[in-house]
């Protein structure tokens, strides 16, 4: 059946009047994509050459509006007119247009005069990539290089502004060789430029600089070999385990490490290594790594809260305070736990049941992914949905509960994470609301008659890595703003470099995180990869934190650590616990701090790196009755250890 | 069967040649532990007074030893002796000892006579907390506040140091009533303090200063009605799903809000709100949120990469280059899919398949949970798996893989993340080995001839956060160290509080994170909870980063908004891409700086925040073929948005 096309609107509008629109918002439809392009196609701009639709996107209605209509009564709903916002290109110019799309009119029409273009079609890119090959001096140089043009795709890249007080539509087409890869960027065709005129789509220059060997085709395909059916939520559930747990030793993948628990840091993960599936051994990764010592000052002076300034592990220990896991709440249904034992006062040895679990998770994130579209006639899609396996504990201490995760990933990433739950310390008040307070007094009121008291919470982690062997350094890759110095040799004024500062005595280890950028590395100096890069690991911090108390307040002299986020130390067997071996009111006069002062050598040493985790609370409402938890934590992650993914083999 | 005692470490060492221990760091196990205390007991020690076991740990062999044991073959495994740490308490002092458990000795024996104390026993504990049940003022000050003493739980606190020459070990033991409520913190008594000398366990001092209010009960149960099994992982590929999509628009729990695609920004999230399951009603969270622009510059001045300073969004579309998700690699196997539509260069409608999904998980991780154990013979436990919903897209732009998640909680929390993966840009060279590099390359050699060369990413989010109605401030929460001015009335010298400042202007919303510690809030001036705190969110950033480029450079005039983190604007519907509205070729003279530049009021007004997730790249081998994600992102949090934990009804 034919419809007049005039009908058409009239129908829409129909449909409109139905209510068939969930929401103001949505985004255009194919029927009124095409309608709008059919009004714009009638109208004159319609005639006018080389016409591109770059924007169609939807005219939002006022927010008033959009508000006003989701909150009237469904049958009552009076759908506004949808309205489209085009941008199309045509002789060179840049129009902007309103669209009234059930009117068939054409609301607003004008040229926009100022800098800058909207995005590129897909046809631009498309049609530039492929300009190179009917260019003569582009065949040439690709088989100048003992190359085969067939093999070779080529992508567009944009060009920004350099100054230039005229610009044109461009647009510089960069190449690379299949020759048997399906992973385009991995094997670039280096000095050649090409610049393409968009708007005449010709190219209007074309150099050749200088030649580069191109990378080997071997190892660069980034196609997962792992079966699809191994990594569905199955596996969160499974009774067939991939994880082998015998005694305290834990076999996963390729991570093979050791589970202790101990009365005081509770969780202790020691000799950790990863089989390289390049060089087919174990490789030390994490000697021992645990929680040392979690200072807790709360922030009101008074009588009966100054005091309160905690060291959770040293006075309390988190392996005595752990709590017996729930399956399904605080590990899932596929976990497996272990039992944990510690003396009794009497010396008596104790059980402490499920203190501990481990459990495979598929947590729907994803490991790697890629979608490649420049091998031609296809899309090559693969990747790996991320699967690790996490080593849980809960220390309640009273009334906090700190979850503890050391979760191993196949990509030989450890990610240690610090999840903050349970009451918060709480402190009776004469308050039932806020307006009634005159005096500071130190926290929110949570509830009738009930301050929550601010506080801090700074997580202390000792990480003994031996990054494949014992003689490691710490290094600091700042990357740091460099000025181009030869302004004629390139139009860029400024990028930044990698500058490493490996600490050689303790002293100069220690530092404050956020004030320059960096990465954080722990490097082995007596390795290196085949391409000759240190074999090394990387800390990935969290939010950079410190403790704000003045160095002369007691608990500060107590846990005068707590002002540096990372620490430095030569490995000595007996230093384990940052706020000293005797925690409960000590005097500041043993600890981390102390050992550091001695100022020994930490350059290719056995060394040992001290990490908080620092968080300050403010308390709020919703912390109350009960706190939904805050997440925190850092991640180990491998930096050149391997020769490359480690994953994909 | 009775053995003679002597005969115990004799077959225990009998054990150890037999080689049952798996691994030389293994913790102690109960018959070690009992051992060790059967050793020390029969000793001298044994007959001192008041003996108390405080710490009994693995006296740990060497780190060469445990290296040598872990590598050499299984039968020539010559286990170490085992040797225990122990430090007990005995009249009044501190022993450290040193057992070899087979050998049934005792190593070394020494008082120790520093400063500081060992952890507390649990009995300890349990006994200083009920001391003051034999206390008569302490009885008195219960019942003359009205209570009834048998529902009273007392708990310790460490006391610490402050500055006393003399320490004795020593407990602060603070009361809480129950009277109806499990939640035994929820409840304190406030103005009392009980100082309980632990040597002697007797009450050294008493004081009760000041009465208030005792919280009321009601509220205060922080145990979840929910049921365990609805929280099992067979949700996570449950055929009955959870949350219910019509359209675009998508309910699931307490959160409704709509899910729009569009061609420049991907995916949109608009009209987000709460069903505040105490006032029976949708609140407003975020009208609308999504990416507005991705900068990434690279770190190379030469002739074909210096321009390389891609704006993702504005140039290429994040839309546009949304990824065809892969079932069980990009979304579990329970998730739904979403097309999008966009208009090809011709304006037809073209149809993006399954380029949003959304899905539920539990992840393993813990939504809150807590032990109660100051209930009198009982423990208390409860908790929640956590669960949420999210919403992906995968944008992947020329070689780079964006994953952008939108991720919902129970809690009221938006946890919004992005993933890096895909491919890395790469250069070709000439070098095999970083040896025969003289200059810089500006990158990583990753492979054979290939460079990966070093660059940025900024993701800058455009927040139109409307917290319960339109009119919002933004506060800036800092946490700032202050010092106790009477040195009299406090043995402690500082604390931090938070003082408040709530952006006026454009101007002065704009900051750096990472320089001053603050909770960003989004408030409702004109609302508040119950109690009197202003209604709102939390911005809970991630790592602090901004641009290194020069401010003169002509990239980061381009996308100068990249120097701050956050901004803050007046809300104007056209203001939606940070980098302005032609980013392809722009000058600088549109966008989040320039529009910030007229200095609008911001202050209870409809406003807009924009943040921007940065990172610095060095690339290594592992990133190589296939780059294992990168997580970042940050999370808009409810801060005094509810009257209390909403996941508690």
């Amino acid at each position: 059946m034919t419809v007049p096309l005039f009908v058409l609107p009239f129908l829409l509008q129909c449909c409109l009047c139905l209510g068939l629109y969930h929401h103001p918002l949505d985004p255009l439809t194919p029927s009124e994509l095409n309608q709008i392009k059919l009004i714009v196609d009638r109208s004159k701009i319609g005639s006018l050459p080389n016409l591109t639709y770059h924007i169609v996107d939807l005219e939002e209605p006022d927010k008033t509006d959009v508000l006003r209509w989701l909150s009237s009564e469904k049958p009552n709903r009076n759908a506004r007119p949808r309205r489209a916002m085009v941008v199309v290109r045509a002789g060179g110019e840049t129009r902007e247009l309103v669209v009234d799309i059930a009117a068939g009119t054409i609301l607003s029409n004008h040229v926009y005069t100022g800098h800058g273009f909207p995005a590129f079609t897909f046809n631009e890119f498309v049609e530039a990539s492929t300009l190179p090959f009917q260019y003569p001096k582009f065949t040439k140089s690709i088989v100048s290089r003992g190359l085969n043009v067939s093999e070779v795709s080529c992508v567009p890249l944009t060009v920004g502004w350099y100054g230039e007080t005229v610009t044109r539509r461009a647009l510089r087409v960069t190449c690379y060789y299949r020759g048997g890869s399906v992973n385009v960027y991995a094997r670039p065709i280096e000095g050649i430029s090409i610049f393409v005129d968009v708007d005449t789509m010709r190219i209007t220059n074309y150099i050749d600089r200088f030649r580069v060997p191109v990378p080997k085709a071997e190892g660069t395909d980034f196609r997962s070999r792992m079966n699809i059916d191994s990594v569905t939520c199955d596996n969160n559930n499974t009774t067939g385990k991939e994880f082998e747990i015998e005694g305290n030793n834990v076999k996963w993948g390729n991570w093979k490490f050791h589970v202790g628990f101990n009365a005081r840091a509770g969780t202790v993960i020691s000799t950790a290594s990863f089989f390289d599936p390049k060089t087919k051994k174990y490789r030390q990764v994490l000697y021992r790594g645990h929680v040392s010592e979690t200072f807790v000052p709360y922030m009101d002076p008074e009588n009966e809260w100054y005091f309160r300034t905690f060291m959770d592990v040293g006075e309390f220990g988190f392996g005595r305070s752990a709590s017996t896991l729930q399956p399904s709440i605080d590990c899932p249904a596929n976990a497996e736990y272990m039992d944990g034992y510690v003396a009794g006062a009497d010396g008596q040895a104790m059980k402490m049941q499920r203190v501990i679990c481990v459990f495979q998770r598929t947590s729907g994130d994803i490991g790697w992914r890629h979608a490649e579209i420049n091998n031609p006639g296809t899309v090559i899609r693969s990747g790996q949905a991320e699967r690790s396996l996490v080593v849980r504990m809960v220390a309640t201490v009273g009334n906090y509960d700190y979850v503890l995760d050391w979760e191993f990933k196949p990509c030989g990433t450890i990610q240690i994470g610090v999840d903050l739950t349970g009451i918060l310390l709480l402190k009776g008040s004469p308050y039932t609301n806020k307006q009634q307070i005159t005096a500071d007094v130190y926290g929110t009121l949570v509830a009738d008659n009930t301050l929550a008291v601010n506080h801090d919470h700074f997580l202390t982690y000792y990480l003994d890595l031996d990054v494949d062997g014992n003689g490691n350094s710490f290094v600091r890759a700042k990357q740091e703003t460099a000025r181009v110095t030869d302004l004629n040799a390139s139009p860029r004024k400024s990028y930044w470099r990698v500058v490493k500062e490996t600490a050689k005595t303790e002293a100069d280890a220690r530092f404050r995180l956020g004030l320059e950028p960096a990465d954080l590395l722990v490097v082995n100096p007596n390795k290196k990869t085949k391409l000759g890069n240190q074999v090394g690991y990387r800390l990935i911090p969290g939010e950079p934190l410190t403790s704000l108390l003045t160095d002369d307040d007691y608990p500060q002299i107590r846990a005068s650590y707590t002002k540096y986020q990372v620490w430095v130390t030569a490995y000595n067997k007996s230093e384990r616990w940052a706020g000293g071996f005797y925690a409960d009111r000590s005097r500041g006069d043993d600890g981390l701090a102390i050992w550091s002062k001695r100022n020994k050598m930490v350059e290719n040493k056995d060394i040992v790196v001290w990490y908080t985790v620092g968080l300050h609370h403010s308390p709020y409402q919703e912390d109350f009755p009960v706190m939904p938890s805050v997440h925190s934590g850092f991640q180990l992650r491998p930096a050149n250890f391997f020769e490359s993914n480690p994953t994909l083999l």
